[in-house]
C-alpha cells in the first residue's frame, strides 16, 4: 500500500485544513450577512432565539454558530452563545466600530477573481486582473476601502499619532498621500490642534475623507488635492508627509520617483511617515506582514511587501538623510520615519 | 472617534485572518497546479530554478513560495526552499501517496457553490444545492472522491484494521457499505488472509474499489454489490459491516433505517464498525470533528456531525447490544464498534 511506513504515518492534516480554509471565510461572511452577531448582541442566546431573530432555520443556525465558536468568534456555554469582546466591538452592526462591511472590500468579486487567477499571476509575475488590477486610476474599490476599512486602522492611527508626538501645538503642515478614509491625518489633527491636513486621493475617495474630518471635528483644518499621487502638484513646506499602505502597490522605480516628490515637498528637517507590511529579511516572518506580498501578487502588476533594507535604500536614493523603523503596538504593521 | 478606549483597543486580527482565509486555499491550489512541490522534490531549490522548471515568473514564484513557507508547506534557508516531510509525502506528484488531486473533490465547483450559498443553507437548514447536493444518486462527485481521497484515509484504515484484530485467520465475511476507494475493506483483507470482502457502492465508484483491490492483491477475495445502500440486498451472515464516513450524510431516521438493515445482515455477535467525525457533546470540540457539521450543512439536505450519545441511541434503536467508541491514533476521527 503506498505511503505506508513502520512508524506513525505523515499527516495530511495541514493540507486538509488549508484546502478547506475557504469554508471559514464563507461561514464568517454568512454570519455577517445574516446578522448573527447583531442578534446575539441583542440578547438572543440560543439557536432557537437567534433563528427567530434572523429568520433562519434553527438547525442551520446551530451548525453555523458552533462553527463560529470553533473559529473563535463566539463563546458557548451549554446551549447559550455569547459574543467575544472582539466580535461585540467589530461584528455587531450596532457597534460604532462595526467592520462587517469590510467583506465588500476584501472579498469583492475582483479580489476573489485575482486569487482564483493565482496560477496565471505566478506565471506572469503580477496580477492577471486587467487594467493594473487594484491600482487602476479611479478604481471604485478605493471608495469601498475608504468607506469600510477605517475600523481596521484605528489601532495603527493611534500608535502613529503617539509616535509623532503632539507637536507641542506647532503649526504642522501635513500631507496625507492616498488618504483613503483619512483616519491617519485626522488622528494627527486631533492630537495637535495646530496641525493643518492636506489629503490627496481620487476625488470620489476624498468625499469619504472629508465626511470623516467633519465627523471628527477637524474639517476647518482639512484641505484636499484630488488626483494621482504621481502626477498631482503637492505644494510644499510640509512638516510631515504620510505614506500609509501606499508604497506596497508599486515597483521600486515608481516608489523612488514618488519619494523624490515627497522629499521636495518637505521642509528641511521634515519627516516622511510610512506605514507598511514590512517582513523581516527572510521574507517569511512575521507571518502577517510577510503574507501581504501574496495579496500584492494577486491584485497589482508589481507591488510587494518590501523589507526594511529595500525601503531604506529607496529613501536613500530619494536623498532622505535617515530612515528608522518602529514596530507598532496595536497592529502587526511597522512604521518608518524618514528625515529630510 | 468610535471604538477608542483607554486600554489597548480590541483586535480585528482574527476577523482579518478569517475573511482572507480563502487566500490560503487558493495559494495551495495554485502551487499544486503549477507543480511547485514536485519541482522542489526534483532538486530545484531557488525561486529562479523553480520558476524555470514550472515555467513561471521568478517574482511570482518567490512570492508564492514564501507564502507556502508561512503556511507551513515549505521550509526556507536563506534563498533555498525545501519540502517539509508532509509535503514530500503528499504534495510531490511523484510520491505514491500524492493527494494533490483531492482539490478536485474538496474544491469541486459544486462544493464551492454550496459554501457560497451558506446564507441560504442556514435559512433553509440544509444545502441550497439542487437534487440533495452531494447525496444525489450516482453523483459523479463520489467517483472523484474514490479516485482521490484514499491517501487521506491511510492512517485511519490502518488504525481500524489494528483495532479489529487479525481475526486469527478466521473466515470473516465483511460488508463494506459505501466503499468508495475501498481502502477500509482492503486493509482488513490484507491483515486477515481469510477475510472475504463485499463492497457496496454506486457501480461507477465500484470500478475504483475493484482497481484498488487488484492493486493491493486481494481481488480474489473481493466481491461487489452495485446500488444504493438503502435499497440494495446485502445478503447476510456478515462478521463485520463497515460504515465509514457514511452516516453523517443523513438524518437520524434514515440512519436508524439503515442500521436496522445492518443488524439483520450481521451474524449474532457480529460487529458494525462506524468511522465518523464525532464531536464531544458540546459540539465544538475537538475542532476538526466538530467543524465537519458545517460541511454537511453546506452540501447535504440533513446530514450532521453526530455526537456519541446520538449515534449510540441510533444503534440501540436498531437493536444493537452495545456500542463503544475509540479515538483513532492517526486521524482525528473516532471509531464505533457496535455489537449485534
Amino acid at each position: 500500500m503506498p505511503g505506508v511506513q513502520a512508524g506513525p504515518p505523515p499527516s495530511p492534516q495541514l493540507f486538509f485544513e488549508t484546502v478547506t480554509a475557504f469554508h471559514k471565510t464563507e461561514a464568517l461572511k454568512a454570519a455577517i450577512q445574516l446578522e448573527i452577531f447583531t442578534a446575539i448582541g441583542e440578547g438572543n442566546q440560543t439557536a432557537a432565539a437567534i433563528a427567530r431573530r434572523c429568520q433562519t432555520a434553527e438547525r442551520g443556525t446551530r451548525i453555523l454558530c458552533d462553527a463560529l465558536v470553533i473559529m473563535g468568534f463566539l463563546k458557548k456555554d451549554a446551549s447559550s452563545y455569547s459574543l467575544t469582546q472582539d466580535s461585540a466591538v467589530f461584528l455587531d452592526r450596532k457597534s460604532p466600530a462595526y467592520l462587517g462591511n469590510i467583506v465588500s472590500f476584501l472579498n469583492a468579486p475582483d479580489m476573489m477573481r485575482g486569487y482564483e487567477g493565482l496560477p496565471a499571476a505566478v506565471r506572469k509575475g503580477g496580477t492577471m486582473l486587467e487594467n493594473q488590477g487594484s491600482v487602476t486610476p479611479d478604481n471604485p474599490l478605493w471608495v469601498n476601502f475608504a468607506r469600510n476599512m477605517a475600523p481596521m486602522m484605528m489601532g495603527a492611527s493611534m500608535d502613529i499619532a503617539g509616535l509623532l508626538g503632539d507637536g507641542a501645538g506647532a503649526p504642522w503642515r501635513v500631507l496625507d498621500i492616498a488618504a483613503g478614509h483619512g483616519l491617519f491625518g485626522i488622528q494627527i489633527a486631533k492630537t495637535n490642534p495646530q496641525a493643518q491636513i492636506v489629503a490627496l486621493d481620487w476625488a470620489a475617495v476624498l468625499e469619504v475623507a472629508k465626511e470623516n474630518a467633519e465627523k471628527f471635528g477637524v474639517s476647518d483644518r482639512y484641505q484636499t488635492i484630488a488626483g494621482n499621487a504621481f502626477d498631482a502638484d503637492y505644494g510644499g513646506g510640509y512638516d510631515l508627509i504620510l505614506l500609509t499602505n501606499f508604497l506596497h502597490h508599486f515597483d521600486r522605480a515608481a516608489c523612488v520617483t514618488l519619494l523624490r516628490k515627497c522629499f521636495t515637498a518637505l521642509k528641511p528637517g521634515g519627516r516622511a511617515v510610512t506605514l507598511e507590511f514590512i517582513p523581516n529579511e527572510d521574507r517569511v516572518t512575521p507571518p502577517s506582514n510577510a503574507a501581504f506580498a501574496l495579496i500584492m501578487l494577486a491584485s497589482t502588476p508589481a507591488g510587494d511587501a518590501y523589507t526594511f533594507p529595500e525601503l531604506e535604500s529607496m529613501f536613500a536614493e530619494a536623498c532622505f538623510e535617515s530612515t528608522e523603523m518602529t514596530q507598532l503596538q496595536h497592529s502587526p504593521q511597522r512604521l518608518l520615519i524618514s528625515r529630510r
